[in-house]
């Protein structure tokens, strides 16, 4: 018998005809002896109605109040599952977050989880009853209702399989698990029955939005197992865990990582003085634009060329900074550049291979495709492309890593 | 400076335009220096769309998640006009019944209030700002959410005003006070400044439905002064007290209550035994029906005529009911007749003044309307007569008792 905390989104609930397709999977673990708690989102589409209900009333209601109303979206959805359930001859109790206790920080829309109440989650489970959460939601010291923000209720889910001790933690999606790369750009793409941790962080910050970076931020540091599921097909999923089984041998690459949403910035003729990185990087910070790759070719004449990238929506918020910014340190021309993209090869193998940046270089050359900027992280090597060149570029790499065959131990399972 | 609570009804906040003009209304009372406290119901239509969702899962869900589905309505409300307040720049601050917190039974659906937290209630007016409490729902011992039932705003905000001694609990709704009678019957129908809590339960339970019954009782009890207002037009209302004003001449009619909703069974030739009327009643009240007039006649040849009246929903199970009891107490025919209505003069004056019953009954007769049952409370006289007569009975009473001209100390209001 195992605790299992299971996620369905907002599109899995979307209508009373999916809510009855959850329930009855719910049910069919309730049979097999499990115990299970299960955390539920808005119906689809829900949000969006009060969002808008708001919206004509202020653009920017106070947060308090949103929270208020926006938390009513889940509280909803955990009453009817229940009532689905309960016409399976299933026990079933819902709980807002303001109920199990879910204790948050005050920081309305964006509250993070101090603190969980166990106690009365596991005399109903010890009743043999299902619990049926509201997530993305909680309530503050004061007993004021928050919310966790964006993705926030794979962040209830995982929260509630950490002060649970669950055996694991299922976010059911509208995928059937994490993939080797986008089946949509490479039809050799692999669904990983297993990944780390910190291969998932660096997908997901890649732009493979499986899952909410900071639930698995969050299942990584309280070791929640965490499996991510399609809702309504049977399947295995990807498991992500902390290390990848011993006993397996461990692939040097899991997967290819890609994002379009990335802009070019280059300052040139930037006098070459201590600080040149923080007198530019400062007012960016300053304006609330996040940074990602930032590259600092050497000294030549006493001046450096500085470039960097950001999310194609504040390329021209940046722009206008950086042109001020241009003047003042009297550098020379600012140059923009939306047309790129970035590309990654992932794997916690890499860490015990070397050879792995060579092997992506070679094969990028091959195609004669030209690299612009490269950073690197413990597990990841991404590159900076012409975005014309993406599919081409994440398709050889597929193909040089060996992706679309299952590593050798993987084969027996 | 006052403290008032204020309830706007469900057609009262029914869109975001009407969710702005309350705001406005309940600004216009903080700018003058009141301290508010706003009870508000679900948007009209909210709590059936959310009955309809539950009822394509199961006829009769379970009674807790019922309750956890339909307080979600008026979450959003509060939320929402507490956004329309801040726009004004008036403070406001939403609560469910469970952060008030609204102490109740835990019988769900139906809940009974038990007790009421007033201590962040108080703090925050002392704060400066206008309290907007979600109607209707509470939370039991174990913290689950509760509603209370049809009618249960005009409660909540009875009992807030109760625990908060209000100086006044205004009632705001779609007609601008309470009447002698209703104005689309007589034309000459008159606004009551004051009534007593008495008569006008006597008038809601006749059919004079402005308030709940529950909130009358309950104002009643604590004492707590209660106006009907119109929610969108300006007027003093009616004000309905303790007693009224000793220094105003207490008029002996208050208003002509009637009543359509009344059908009358009787059972003939009933052996005249000690426990008749209890073995014919018990079975009506173990079905759930509740009776109205009761009448027996004297009894004459050992039997007795017995005749009661039902609401017209009722009366087919009622009959059939009744017609097991006659073959069991081998009594006569079973007569039904559901062209009947109950017309009822009602008024606290009545206690100190002899006549009334006379005059009503000679005013019937001089427009040839046949009395067909007699029921009288210490300020009320009700009739039952035929149905078709209904109009004009109320008429003839509404003139005899004079009530179309304002008593003569109301005219210096």
């Amino acid at each position: 018998m195992s605790l299992i905390v299971q996620k369905f989104g907002g599109t899995s609930v979307g209508s009373i005809e999916r809510i009855e397709q959850v329930a009855e999977k719910v049910a069919g673990f309730h049979a097999n002896g499990d115990d299970i708690v299960v955390v539920v989102s808005a119906m689809s589409g829900e949000t969006n109605r009060l969002l808008a209900l708001a919206s004509e009333i202020q653009d920017q209601p106070v947060a308090r109040e949103m929270d208020v109303l926006l938390s009513t979206g889940e509280q909803v959805t955990v009453a009817l599952l229940s009532m689905a359930l309960n016409k399976r001859g299933v026990k079933a109790r819902s709980y807002t977050g303001g109920q199990v206790r879910i204790l948050t920080d005050s920081a309305h829309t964006k509250a993070r989880i101090r603190e969980i109440d166990d106690a009365r989650m596991r005399r109903d489970l010890e009743d043999g009853s299902v619990l049926v959460v509201a997530g993305f939601q909680g309530v503050d010291e004061s007993g004021n209702i928050t919310t966790l923000g964006r993705g926030g209720s794979d962040t209830t889910a995982v929260a509630l399989a950490a002060a649970l001790h669950a055996d694991e933690c299922q976010i059911y999606t509208d995928v059937d698990g994490v993939y080797t790369t986008d089946p949509r750009v490479v039809d050799g793409a692999r669904r990983l029955p297993r990944v780390t941790f910190e291969e998932m962080l660096e997908m997901a910050s890649m732009g493979s939005k499986v899952l909410q970076i900071r639930a698995v931020e969050f299942a990584g540091k309280y070791n929640v197992p965490l499996r991510v599921l399609h809702s309504f097909e049977d399947g295995p999923g990807t498991l992500i865990t902390l290390e990848v089984d011993s006993a397996m041998e461990t692939p040097t690459i899991s997967g290819i990582a890609f994002n379009r949403d990335e802009a070019k910035l280059t300052i040139e003729g930037v006098p070459d003085t201590p600080g040149v990185a923080y007198k530019i990087l400062g007012p960016i910070g300053e304006a609330n634009i996040e940074v990602d790759v930032i590259v600092q070719n050497v000294s030549h004449d006493k001046t450096v060329d500085f470039t960097f990238t950001v999310s194609r929506n504040d390329l021209a918020a940046a722009q206008s900074v950086l042109c001020r910014v241009a003047s003042e340190l009297s550098a020379g021309e600012v140059c923009a550049d939306s047309k790129i993209a970035k590309v990654s090869v992932v794997g916690v193998g890499m860490r015990s291979h070397a050879g792995v940046a060579s092997q992506m270089f070679a094969a990028l050359a091959e195609e004669g495709i030209n690299i612009m900027m490269i950073t690197t992280s413990e597990i990841r090597i991404s590159v900076i492309i012409e975005e014309k060149f993406l599919e081409l570029a994440v398709r050889c790499l597929h193909s040089s890593f060996g992706l679309e065959r299952e590593p050798k131990d993987e084969s027996t399972h």
